[in-house]
């Protein structure tokens, strides 16, 4: 692959895209909101119910009919509290109303208790001027009964929920967990819990990764971390039957020792792409046995990024998910970044005082310097910056949910 | 509680921090890596060994000692993969080596094999100027044995416990975590799966609060929904004996239907708040049994902002979180802001093209217009401000994890 052309991000995820829209995970499960927390909405809901589904009080005050406010200080008829049916509203009167509560038939303004006159006999004027429609929250005016109210697709967060549940919903359609079998390749990789032998390393892109894809909401099988020989890989990827992907990270950046490249190639296409990314370059995407097979570069570093940038969203495109970009929100650097580098770099910094402040460690071997980080900067290739420049900055709580350092 | 002055949101944080200090939990808990994601780090912890525990290539390439590059091609004396121990650089020799192979004792740069010739004898030379260390992730400089590694109070995500493992750890120490009662107040809260009676709506806060308290890593115990009746208050409480904290919503704003406001004062102060907060306001902080008690106002609006502004902050300190304030970034605003409030106001917005678009909706009443937010513009009290000007932005996902929008 040397002096092969770069292949630039947008189009390694938009091939991605295309890939995991002929594959989207077309399986339905009902569940009930307790349980649906991360989950994908399978179908589009429409509201079943006006919501509010009464014209209530938004304020603790008194509830008038606006044409007899101006006749002087009423007498109160009746006082409505939230969950209670109020009677109409008698001619002549006002009524006690608590915020939540409905506004009687007949009243058509609500006045804040701060803003009303009680008189000694009990009579009750507005000392503020009025109108109709004042502190009423109508019904319906936050969704009518038949309107489009969540579409499928969307990702079920807190607030999400609290959409559903407002409307009475106590179970929804979402589509099922992807199952990823996860593995690390390297000879390097020491087994968990056993000492290091000259040359090893502890394998840490494993619990990073499986972490990240359960946030994702993705069930994971662990196929472990398995040493650079064919008959373990294979043996290895067997128990990867009935998944929705194989995650690897190691083994394909190095063609002398790449037993997984050998093992691919005999099932059909591999897609061996040197990615304008950095960290990261080295992506593979095959098929192993009919499954989708992704090979991330085995620097921490680099599988962190690849993972954020391009199989998160490859991921949440497969469970049906429209928006599968993370936010981007310009910030203003806080250094200069005088030479151009001809791969997309995601840069790790911290905000502070509102401007992106580099992290002294970049290396893609190191993970450290990322969990004192806010995000990472996303500098294109060929670019240029001086400090005071915007650049678009990515959240990692953003991507995947706190516990980096907020 | 009519005229008295609003509290600023900055002095209730304030005592709600003090509040925390005064009762973290000190309880203890051995977990695996693979149960960790999202607990709170109980102790300082130093690094065990050295990382990376050996001088390795950073790339593919040929190891060299730089003295004796300028003498011309130099035959392959080895090949290194990663995971093997290499024998000594012979004198007059090169070595063969691959991204994550340990530097042959002797060696001390590393050229890539883009930048190498080799001749059809098999001698190599650099074809490209070399310096000392080049293309070396030398033994111990991401961190040294011994070295500050993370520290007590750290919120464990994907790329922390990636360090941990990198460092062989299969075990950390966290804090327990906390236990929270939870409970939405009011009679026109309608029972789960109920058709709604005349006056009542369906609860949602519990959904909501229930979610954001479990990414939180809260263990939840659901008192369900209670209406005003002291009894049922009473009996509800109960069963909170034990817990951390006591979360409740609805019940404390209206006066004049508030059983649960008799209940607090019989065990003790109850601090009543009228914040200068929007959405928001009433908020309570009080002390049940012997639990700590916070009650936020029912509008989900407003009940969904204070816990983000102020519930969720306490909880983490109580963990002994340190960075428990959400990462702020000044976000250019795409609308103005020309009459000042009295509160500080928190605006739902959505980013598009770098700016702060105002959602059309922002009624606490209603929470449909949040699922679609990014997150939150914070408005200062009696502040206004011209389209294009800073403010700080809140990202939803930031602070409660992934499913809004994006």
């Amino acid at each position: 692959m040397k002096g092969s052309p770069l292949l630039a991000v947008d189009q390694a995820l938009d091939q991605l895209m295309q890939l995991a829209a002929q594959a989207t995970l077309q399986a339905v499960e009902q569940v009930g909101l307790e349980h649906a927390d991360g989950r994908v909405l399978a179908r589009d809901l429409l509201a079943p119910a006006d919501s509010p589904p009464w014209s209530n009080s938004a304020m603790d005050g008194y509830a008038f009919r606006l044409a007899e406010v101006a006749a002087g200080p009423l007498p109160v008829s009746q006082t409505v509290f939230a969950g209670t049916a109020p009677d109409p509203l008698a001619p002549g009167s006002c009524v006690r109303i608590f915020t939540g509560a409905p506004v009687p038939p007949g009243a058509d303004c609500v006045q804040l208790q701060e803003n009303c006159r009680v008189d000694a006999d009990g009579r009750v004027s507005s000392t503020v001027p009025l109108r109709v429609g004042a502190n009423i929250r109508v019904q319906g005016e936050e969704i009518g009964a038949g309107a489009p109210l969540l579409a499928a697709g969307t990702v079920l967060g807190p607030v999400a929920l609290g959409v559903l549940a407002a409307q009475g919903m106590e179970q929804v359609a979402v589509r099922r967990k992807p199952r990823v079998a996860l593995l690390s390749t390297g000879n390097e990789l020491a087994k968990m819990g056993a000492p290091l032998a000259p040359g090893q390393i502890h394998d840490s892109n494993r619990i990073v990764l499986k972490t990240l894809l359960r946030r994702l909401g993705c069930e994971v099988i662990d196929l472990g971390a398995v040493g650079d020989e064919l008959a373990l890989i294979r043996a290895a990827l067997e128990q990867a039957a009935g998944a929705d992907l194989i995650l690897s990270s190691g083994g394909v950046s190095v063609g002398d020792a790449d037993c997984i490249g050998s093992l691919l190639r005999e099932g059909g296409e591999v897609r061996l792409w040197k990615l304008a990314i950095k960290p990261g370059k080295p992506f593979t995407f095959a098929t192993y046995n009919g499954v989708p097979f992704i090979g991330l570069p085995g620097n921490p570093g680099s599988a962190l990024v690849t993972f954020l940038v391009l199989v998160r969203p490859y991921l949440l495109r497969r469970m049906g998910v429209v928006q599968v970009e993370p936010l981007r929100i310009p910030v203003v650097a806080g250094f200069d970044w005088p030479t151009a580098g001809n791969r997309q770099e995601y840069l790790r910094v911290r905000i502070e005082r509102g401007r992106a402040v580099l992290q002294a460690t970049q290396s893609s071997g190191t993970l450290l310097s990322a969990v004192e980080a806010d995000g990472v900067l996303e500098v294109p290739a060929g670019k240029t910056f001086d400090m005071g420049e915007l650049l678009d900055f990515i959240s990692f709580a953003g991507v995947v949910g706190p516990g980096s350092s907020h």
